[in-house]
């Protein structure tokens, strides 16, 4: 989606693609949106590889749009034929917490944006998108030092990645605190991803309605928005107090007109890794560095790394890597 | 597999059966026991209802052998008939906490034994019951005030109960304060059953060999002893301390040789309502009464209640009634 619209503004996007290449590179991808209604959108490049993709070519920016599962590979030696150069930013359009640290180990010298997702969109086999209403894009330069004075948009590549999407109709969001942004969404997604799994596969609604499970679920909530707060040295949002961001997030989920599965539930059902070490791994790591306790997210944890497991096992790929 | 020691005892024993009933009263029961060897087990009389065994009979006691679910049906109703005086003692062969109660409030002349159950045993369909080695039976008066004083040797509804388990071979435990061998019993229970069931459907030794679920059941254990000891006024265990029962139960667990599966994964398996109540939700309940934080033990008793749902909603079985 961001691809698309990013070309519809004017720009050239090549597209690397998996098990749906031969039907993209055929047709394009079939774009099905609320918003935008029925497209087409043939990139400028359809590639099935990475090699094939690196071949005569560099790139301004590179947006990594793939699940973030660092525990199963690395997820930085992919890309290693694409970074020619210092020119190449790399773009994280993914959800999650701890994301980063990899990519500035292995390109220390490239840009790095990571970004806070809102889209709400779900691809189905042969390039078929169905999209609904949102396509935002919060984000910001990932530095190691904060400096809520740095004036990002003298910075080019930030600047320029606004302008591409802003061309393209991306609600586009430019953060000096973008980890704040990403925690705030954080609470969202560990709130109501490991337990619309563990529960035995409910949508958000029924979960949040359900007396037992909403305590849960704001227990959880809770216990993100303290390590956040500790992470990130401040409040997580500029209205909402640390302890109304539980309930604005549930009554926002209850709020849904759509039945709302999560994705973590989506790639459970179709029996794929899922996002559990950027979701809950890493908060936990980062809070036992704080001595912040978080029990109910460390039992969701472990309950879905072994529910995980009884699938992945069999097929050889290793659940929970060092 | 009490009632045959007890009639070998040399008892009149009756047994009430459902499923097994036809097969029992044809060939009576069939007994495999790694300890006792191969028996049958010819009771003095088969019923099929509670109503068919309460026709010219008064019993001495009555031996509640059913899995404790007091959330599904009030379980004092079905016993009425039985109970023509207060001479019948009603003996409550049911792990788990807060069994007492509705007995205490529907048969408050009657004498209530309330025990910890030590047995292997299965029950396979048509009377045919397959033993271990296992086969004891801790138990006291259920009385509303404590007397540590008490001898309960001097009251005959005990001594003959004893005198009764001793003649069947069965090792009975006369005990001043057979609460505080239920909470010992169920840190056990607590920390092994909702986790075998909601990791994914683990045996217990995988349990507590992977050091993340073996760290949840630590969790769990430790909270119920915390709740535990609250609520009996001491410590569990005369020779582990509140930090040691933990570990004692888990390396306990690693080192059974016989895979273990616990009966609540049995019950989840075989899609049959799981005994939450009296081994989490009055815990939770009674922890919540003394102020004692129990995140673990709530997050799995909701996660059950909700995997419950989707096999029991169907079938018409309430899965939770106030």
């Amino acid at each position: 989606m961001y691809g698309w619209r990013m070309k519809e503004g004017g720009e050239n996007v090549s597209v690397i693609c998996r098990s749906n290449y031969e039907a993209v590179k055929e047709n394009g991808f079939s774009i099905e949106s609320v918003k935008y209604g029925s497209h087409k959108f043939i990139p400028n490049n359809v590639y099935s590889t990475i090699k094939d993709a690196s071949k005569d070519q560099e790139y301004d920016y590179i947006l990594v749009c793939t699940k973030a599962l660092p525990n199963i590979t690395n997820p930085t030696d992919i890309l290693k034929p694409l970074i020619k150069s210092n020119k190449t930013a790399i773009v994280l359009v993914q959800n999650g917490i701890g994301l980063e640290d990899p990519y500035v180990k292995a390109y220390p010298e490239n840009p790095l944006i990571t970004c806070a997702v809102y889209i709400d969109t779900e691809q189905k086999p042969g390039g078929i998108i169905e999209h609904g209403t949102m396509l935002e894009l919060a984000y910001g330069l990932h530095t190691n030092k904060k400096d809520d004075n740095l004036d990002l948009m003298r910075n080019s590549v930030i600047s320029n990645f606004h302008n591409i999407l802003t061309s393209g109709g991306i609600t586009s969001i430019v953060s000096t605190n973008i980890q704040k942004l990403k925690w705030f969404k954080l609470v969202w997604n560990a709130g109501l991803s490991p337990i619309s799994v563990l529960s035995g596969k409910y949508p958000g609604g029924e979960l949040v309605r359900n007396p037992g499970t909403r305590k849960i679920i704001l227990n959880i909530m809770s216990e993100v928005v303290k390590v956040g707060e500790a992470v990130t040295g401040g409040p997580l949002h500029d209205k909402l107090s640390a302890s109304e961001i539980p309930e604005h997030f549930v009554n926002f989920t209850e709020s849904l007109s759509k039945i709302f599965i999560t994705s973590m539930l989506q790639d459970f059902m179709n029996k794929k890794p899922m996002e559990h070490q950027v979701i809950l791994k890493n908060v936990i790591d980062l809070a036992k560095g704080l001595n912040i306790s978080v029990p109910t997210l460390e039992t969701m944890y472990e309950l879905l790394v072994m529910n995980e497991k009884k699938y992945l096992e069999p097929t050889g790929i290793p659940p929970k890597s060092p």
